[in-house]
């Protein structure tokens, strides 16, 4: 299979395709992805035990990605949320807070590590210029600046695209990839884990349509996007009142400019639970009452599968009771 | 029936009742109250349309109130509940923490207002001894050390029973009463108006027992009484959340010992609107989700008609759109 | 110095001294405490090392014992602040609330203990009115219910007075007192431990002039008593915060009406702490800068001796340090 | 002066200089900003009154111009902060939290506007690839989809970069660029005002070394990064708390991944207010004291000029006032 033809440097819009043919009726079984083969978020997808088999669909951007879940061309698309190499936090949450219909069915953890490639026979103390995603470039900045103080840097628009441009004309010598590119390419490593953290992950959640919520394990999470009804002091307060008045922990609170005008903001929030516990709906609806815009992007489980742990006194049977109690206050007599 | 019987050999509140005859299927019609008559209570008590013309039966403290509800021998009792002068606060408080199946139905405020009586021919400069009830006194205190320096203090257990002492053998001289007190006994009036604040007031409430609750008016507060989970730091801190981040306001919060240990308190608390109100309701849903025992006391028209003012994000309507959206959240596809 | 002027002709609490000779120049000397001899004041007062030996001046009330210190006839006067049986939390928290310059500088805990005392010769079957301060007599409910069902109550102004009248022409049969009673007055005892609690405890404080204030011991609580800005929502919220936010754990918050109106309210407050703690003086500061109207009463030593707990992070170095630092942000280069 | 010559699309290492001579000496002159000429950068730097004559170091990215601050190569560096087109937020924001002894002496605002430029003679109809920073080409998306669906992006490392390639070889027809492109490049305008949000604006700071505070204005705010103690539910709350209780507002709160694992983040947060204001040095000790690791990055004046808006409880007297009663609760008598 041809993966090269899928990398372009020039046509981002030029999708791939894993499986070679396939007809309509299939875009159920389609998965999109950020291509191409060898990419992270290709290793996300790997994860995905019913995407196993089907047609994986590489795609240019987060917002092709999605597009293709909106239209009905995949099923599902996997994109990079937190911590991301392969475009970023921003444009994939800024995605799921406007483009309406979504749902985070399900979270995966990569962890991420480079290596520098180059053509064949290239020494490192050949390397002048070096093909480099931004963000990967940004993350092996301790090493490069240790090994190669004086080069310069190319941008590229994806790892794998930086990789494949040195076989296509790139004026660069070498360039930042993930380990598996010499897999797909003719190249050499000309050195190993040169990212500057040793830890680093990057989370990615798989996005579908609908209101399908997978079943609650006891190990999930909830995320939403709300926006403040003002910017009167402490309206940040009050939402996380919200919470923390029902027991529900935050794992992500993240600011992100709504866009109109500086100094709005909507918020990107984790939350420990799932929808059908009584706690983290409680929450939403006074979520939903407190906010002028409330996105609910789903309920799935913990890529990490840690148990939520929450106090006694906000399990399901005490709001049931609360419920119950409520109803016999107001019950006519005899009832 | 021998009313008297209820009454202990030496009565200095000498309880009695309004209508000479009544049967025991009148019960429902029976209104218990702290007497004798001319007492505030009775004032309160002269204020519910309900009452007028109905058996109101004269007893001697808030505890025999109560117990007159509870056995249901009478359908409702007035007891003063702040700032009170017929025996106080603390005791009703209580009481309506302690007795089960109580519910307010009515407040209602009776201005405070004291006047030094005598027997006929006694003069200002004739009183050596004073006859009152200790709260009465402490309220007159500024009058007392600036008219009359020098006297000595005995203490009655109503303010009625003070005045009426004087004609049963006290050995006071003149006794601090409610102004209505020369209607019922052959007193005269030394100086009226001696109470230390002309604006003091006294507030009541009805109560009766069972579900049935008074329809709101929009000018409604409900009562509740509550314990804290524990005492760990903040406990109160998150019990008033459950109001605030409702948008319901309170208007009385008071500590009250639970009497098991030192330390130990559970909180009486007015809060504004009606349980009918959704946001109260949700509220309470919330207090007894947080709190180990919570007393529900009632939701009743305000005493003094002011319309409960909050914020427009806590109105119904917001409660059940919420309740709408959540329920659409996990609602299966195509309905 | 003639102290029965001090007292009311009909004076049912008696007052006396218990060193019979002292002249004006002793009264750094003397000890005010609601008399007389035989109360549970008394054995409070007891509890205090430096009034061993001194003049212990017995007077009626606890705004006589406070007038006591403030007219500097008294150095310190003892007076029951919570869970009372000698006359309540209540008037005591208004009279320090409203006398200025006191100060608590001793806190001491007295079991409550009562028996019923009779005339010698007198059986419990005898017993049909009985003598009691409504406060004993309100913590015997349950005994006298099981045991005398058919008394009557004839209210007395202490434990001791009512007890002491039985000997002076009271028509009772019997009196409510504290268990030493007898050591005072030729009565016999019918029933022990009538109380309805076993374990009830009244708690005193010693109160002083002046701005001395008792050395930290680590087992310190510090009293203030302050109103809140106004009535709007949340402003109870914002004063438990100025303690929340440093740390600080509250023993005690009671609310008291002002008096001026309905639903104006200062609060009582005791906080674990000394003032000479970093945390606790912030939280004063925070306070004051919060609150219309503040009233410091003082840091002094728990009376159960128990060690103040609080989280490391609220320690004194991590106050020095965080002033060092924002000096050190200020400070002009070089320094 | 040859401003492409500034431009090398492949060694970002290279830095232009404005003005032509200067020496070591002249190093306290210097100012750096993200170049070449004809940035949005620039444009702010363009704004400031002291920056005016004096040499302006053009380098490639954040980290260049904080790196000549720190090494002392400039006296101050202009860079973007937020809503940024140049590279970003999150890079500065992260520079700003891990290298030590910066502070923000001033805030700038440039309006965001974007032009499509190509070499003479091309005609919109034939543009198939656009060169283009990632951002400013994700803030034009709407434009694009409606007038170049069927587009290749060619990504740029700057907005002029983007641009003056068109130049020098690059396969693109056509670029996104600043409006005042055509001032410095051989380039025709094929489309204005191509950006999605017409009132995009990016902020930027002006950041030097040292301690030197800027004087207060009324209308100034201050910058923080600070950490939570822990991941336990509420630390967040306990956080904006230490703000909301001295009556700060926020003007921005964002979170930014610490990086050592997911999950922990720091804050960065700009107060209203400087650290001359009592409030904003209360909320700043109340921080240093919550927050395992603090970080002032300066009180600098607002670009807006907005005067600060607070509540008079606030202000400067009322802190002074409180220490000052502090001071006297604790000073021993005769002060």
């Amino acid at each position: 299979m041809p993966e090269t033809a899928d990398q372009p440097p020039i046509a981002p819009d030029h999708a791939g395709d894993h499986a070679p043919a396939h007809t309509p009726q299939d875009h159920a079984e389609v998965y999109s992805f950020l291509g191409p083969s060898g990419t992270f978020t290709e290793a996300a997808l790997a994860q995905v035990p019913q995407a196993k088999g089907k047609h994986w669909r590489s795609v240019n951007n987060v917002g092709e990605a999605l597009g293709d879940v909106v239209a009905g061309r995949s099923v599902a698309a996997m994109i990079a949320i937190e911590n991301s190499i392969e475009g970023g936090v921003s444009v994939a949450q800024d995605a799921l807070a406007t483009i309406p219909d979504l749902r985070i069915v399900g979270e995966y953890l990569v962890p991420v590590n480079f290596v520098l490639v180059a053509r064949p026979g290239t020494r490192l103390s050949d390397v002048k210029v070096i093909n480099a995603h931004p963000v990967a470039y940004a993350q092996c900045h301790l090493w490069l600046d240790a090994n190669l103080p004086a080069h310069g840097h190319l941008p590229s628009s994806s790892n794998v695209a930086a990789a494949a441009s040195l076989l296509d004309g790139s004026p660069a010598d070498a360039a930042i990839a993930p380990p598996g590119i010499i897999d797909h390419h003719d190249l050499e490593v000309l050195a190993e884990n040169i990212g500057d953290n040793p830890n680093a992950v990057t989370r990615f959640v798989l996005v579908s349509r609908g209101t399908a919520i997978p079943a609650p394990t006891g190990a999930d999470k909830t995320s939403i996007i709300a926006e403040l009804p003002d910017d009167r002091p402490g309206s940040l307060l009050d939402l996380l009142e919200q919470f923390s008045t029902r027991g529900v922990n935050l794992s992500l609170i993240e600011s992100r400019p709504i866009g109109d005008s500086l100094g709005r903001y909507r918020f990107v929030i984790d939350a420990d639970g799932h929808i059908s516990d009584e706690r983290v709906a409680d929450a939403l609806l006074g979520l939903r009452r407190f906010s002028p815009a409330v996105i609910f992007l789903g309920s799935y489980p913990r890529a990490d599968g840690r148990h939520v742990d929450y106090d006694h006194r906000y399990r399901d049977e005490v709001f049931t009771e609360a419920r119950e109690w409520l109803k016999g206050l107001t019950a006519p007599p005899g009832e």
